[in-house]
């Protein structure tokens, strides 16, 4: 079923912000009576009816559902601002898809790009767009927020969390292959972790070096060598499993 | 350091492909004394020194190296042919990153796309450039095959593994977590897995009967709802996590 993010709090009635709107009503096509799973404000899913088409699309709510998809950590994830532009939207709309809660670009040693100003603000709002219609689509209860540090430092002061890990390419060549996993048991529900990824280039031995004193542990992703886009994917993933099915 | 696979017996002097020649020449801009690693039929990797250059790239091989970055279990993906060009790519990058052995792609029921004859033939081998690409680039040992099959019950008689299993979306909904490690934990090196993902319109009630009387597990991968090329990724991450980190 059709899901949109309403920032409203739950009442009898919601109007569709115009975008939801403009998407239920002529791209869906959809008819007075047409159902349609609401999340808002308060995260919780409802069920609701469409009742008037006019001026803009209003529903009717039905009941609260009981539907969480949500992981029960909260993880962030801080990526080196990659070279090109279809990396950034890969890693928000899978991350996305795989339950991240927030996704924060950081200017690192070694990216090549940088997004300042003006062009900031396009690139995170179009990040924001995709991160809200892939959390339609894989029915999440929260849109990931997208958000940008221009440098570590920045990032390491503004992204506190329960536990914060680095993916290392070093810690894996080093056989390293248990470190992972011992921050995911020691992880309890509502907790938070934060983990943080290279651009293409790889971190500096001086990120490293600062992270390593500010208490981030390095952490190997397997022998394989994974690109700057996946291997944030890859963790989504492997707590996923840790956390939802093991 | 570059990685090329070469199809070649061990020997002292290795002679590349044409390809991988013209990369190392042409574009890595290689001269004599430039040491690579090279993967040859053995799936050992061997350190070796560009020796000639004329009449085209000349290996002299200098030592066998203790490297093997596979899963310990062979992973075959069969994916539902999707819709589009771009993710049969990604979905063969990325499971060459992430480790899988043989991608196959299967023109399931509810598949809108279909490749017969010629256009087959040219996107197998587009995808297996891809692949071998991606396994150069991620330190593979081996270059997955890619492969296509007619339809599930072709799938079905032509790739039989040790455990097989189906990423079942009901299954997820029914609330199902525990079906996928019990898969992998059952799991012995050198063991086999086949995993199963239908196209974007999901796999019909009758492949997923078809799949049941085969004997073929439905596994959940987790409370959100995936895109077609994003759950064999999921899958091949949380093989990785189960079998080498954790």
């Amino acid at each position: 079923m059709q899901r949109y993010f309403v920032n409203a709090t739950p009442a009898d009635e919601v109007t569709l912000p115009p975008e939801a709107a403009h998407h239920l009503l002529k791209v869906m096509r959809a008819e007075v009576g047409t159902t349609v799973e609401l999340v808002l404000a308060d995260h919780c899913v409802y069920l609701a009816t469409l009742s008037a088409t006019e001026p803009t699309a209003t529903l009717k709510i039905n009941q609260k559902l009981d539907a969480d998809s949500e992981l029960p950590v909260s993880v962030t994830l801080a990526c080196g601002l990659p070279k090109t532009k279809e990396k950034p939207e890969l890693i928000v709309q899978k991350a996305t898809e795989l339950g991240a809660d927030k996704i924060v670009f950081f200017d690192a040693a070694r990216s090549i790009s940088h997004w300042q100003g003006n062009k900031q603000k396009r690139k995170i709002e179009r990040l924001q767009k995709i991160a809200e219609s892939a959390a339609e689509q894989s029915h999440r209860n929260k849109i990931p927020q997208v958000e940008y540090s221009a440098n570590l430092d920045q990032l390491l002061a503004n992204y506190p969390a329960t536990e914060r890990i680095v993916a290392w390419e070093e810690s894996a060549k080093q056989g390293e292959t248990s470190a992972l996993a011992q921050q995911f048991n020691a992880l309890k529900p509502g907790d938070s972790i934060l983990a943080v990824f290279g651009p293409e280039g790889g971190l500096s031995e001086n990120e490293i070096a600062k992270m390593n004193e500010a208490g981030v542990v390095a952490a190997g992703l397997g022998p394989r060598i994974l690109r700057t886009e996946t291997a944030p994917l890859y963790f989504m993933a492997a707590i996923s499993y840790a956390m939802e099915l093991s």
